[in-house]
């Protein structure tokens, strides 16, 4: 009998766009929805935890909460959003504390707070385990939307902040190694929604997602919906100072900065001829923004280290399939 | 400790609405939150299924699918919306096989379709479980909005359809009675979307709300939401055909009727001068609409059966709290 297990998370996500029939204008396939709704697009978005797979064993209450808020509003920010309001459905045992509950709600709260919206309602069920999904939704200009698809061959591939401190942090908590900043950007991601607002007004950006589950993978992406390839030079992917505290060893390092994931950052393409006005917009969003590639029209996917050429696999991480090792 | 064992699903979720901070015109407490959004109001709503509390042996995964679409867009009905897409979230185990999500999926889009409405995006994880949470989202007119609240004193209370139907279904498929149609309204429940844009054009609707979790629950929300009394009377009760073939004891009867839920028929009040433009409505949306009792300003809800007058008590259907015998 085949079974999920069998097939994996993206096929399985392929099976299920195969049978829904969306109406809205973007459907399934990027980071939001966008549906039409006259002058503009609403967007939205929903995303599962669940306590076994995605949260790590140092994160409390109000960390969890935190982040099922921030994981949806950096959804938003990758299609160029400004946030509506947020939904939070809650499955919970009848034997957690009530203090549980209150410290995650407080996390919930602070960070919609914090990037001015709000937890507008909810759901919350019995279950057996701990289960929160939440809902983002935003609106965009029809003309300033952000997709997966859209880069053109020439174009630069831009990605914000710096990557795999999330997995540093990840990995500070499993080997107690006191990297409290990476600890605290793994347990309280950064949606990117300022950032996300800048790159839609721009005019220049001609694709953009989040980085939620890995450079490598989010490059998967970007190809299969524009049709291009891109070529990725590691040397300029710009590395969170924790990684060299997490590893020694270089490769898995390079892990850590292409395939871990969770740092939330975005990773757009955009017209060559406005390279100069990068500065200015990381400047305006206090955010760095790197340029670490280009969009060709080539027959895979390449990663450039040490001047040697080598394919991009995409090893991002993927639910139901066991890795093998 | 205090555990949420202790408190019943009401009381968590009054805590759970002390610290959220929400921005919206209509905030956590209704059916759905309202976002104002210029013209008109966003409707949202968010509600999970968790397998064991609810989601019923003799379900099939087509069932399960219709039904996580079905309630959320009762909510949106609820508000007097017009629905403009659903996500839904699907938390699953790895051992699943790929016919029980291609159903599932299929159940989704169905109920969706049915309703001029679609499925517009999603998330899947790996869970030790299945969970399903859905997010529909809606608009209505800002002077078309139905809420709890609202009902004056002197107001008729209505409800659409008749009740008792899921529930009878529930003990069909229990006792294998085999009463279809009642096992299929528990199966796939019908939402009153266009009932309900009726409802909110009409202009003389004070307050509405859907019967998921029984009428009498339905009637201590309302209370609390509008700071009325309800008089309803039993006798005038729509009792759905299928309550006497489930049970032939009175009083099993009454609380099928009262108690269960499941139905997702609206229950709303309205403004008595307008009693007899409600054939009109019944007529032109082809759902039947019962006058049950009316509006009060008096000391509790009560309940009139065969002459008597007793006390309407709030035992609709609550997470938790194991209720005592």
């Amino acid at each position: 009998m085949k079974t999920l297990g069998t097939l994996g998370e993206r096929e399985t996500i392929r099976i299920i766009q195969r049978i829904i029939k969306s109406d809205a204008s973007v459907g399934p396939g990027d980071d939001c929805a966008a549906i039409d709704i006259g002058d503009r697009y609403l967007l939205v978005t929903t995303d599962m935890m669940v306590t076994k797979a995605h949260i790590p064993k140092g994160m409390g209450p109000y960390d969890i909460g935190w982040s099922i808020i921030a994981v949806n509003l950096s959804d938003i920010a990758a299609m160029g959003g400004s946030p509506l309001g947020l939904v939070t459905a809650i499955g919970i045992t009848r034997g957690h504390p009530i203090d549980f509950i209150e410290q995650m709600v407080d996390g919930m709260n602070d960070c919609a707070r914090r990037f001015n919206t709000s937890v507008v309602g909810g759901d919350t069920k019995e279950h057996e385990d701990l289960v929160l999904c939440g809902t983002a939704l935003g609106e965009v200009s029809k003309k300033g939307i952000l997709l997966r698809k859209g880069a053109k061959a020439g174009d630069l591939v831009v990605v914000t902040g710096s990557l795999g401190r999330a997995g540093a942090g990840f990995f500070s908590m499993k080997k107690q190694l006191g990297l409290k900043e990476a600890e605290d950007a793994l347990k309280r991601p950064w949606p990117r929604i300022k950032e996300g607002m800048a790159l839609s007004k721009s005019g220049f950006v001609t694709s953009c997602m989040d980085i939620s589950d890995g450079l490598s993978a989010s490059i998967f992406e970007l190809s299969r919906n524009s049709g291009m390839t891109y070529e990725i030079d590691y040397a300029r992917v710009p590395k969170a100072k924790e990684v060299d505290m997490a590893f020694h060893d270089i490769e898995r390092q390079k892990d850590l900065v292409l395939n871990f994931g969770d740092d939330f950052e975005l990773i757009f393409t955009m017209k060559r001829e406005h390279e100069a006005d990068l500065a200015r917009l990381a400047e305006e969003t206090g955010c760095p923004m790197t340029v670490v590639g280009k969009v060709t029209s080539g027959e895979e996917n390449i990663l450039i280290d040490n001047g040697k050429r080598e394919k991009l696999e995409n090893l991002g991480y993927e639910h139901f399939r066991t890795r093998t090792p």
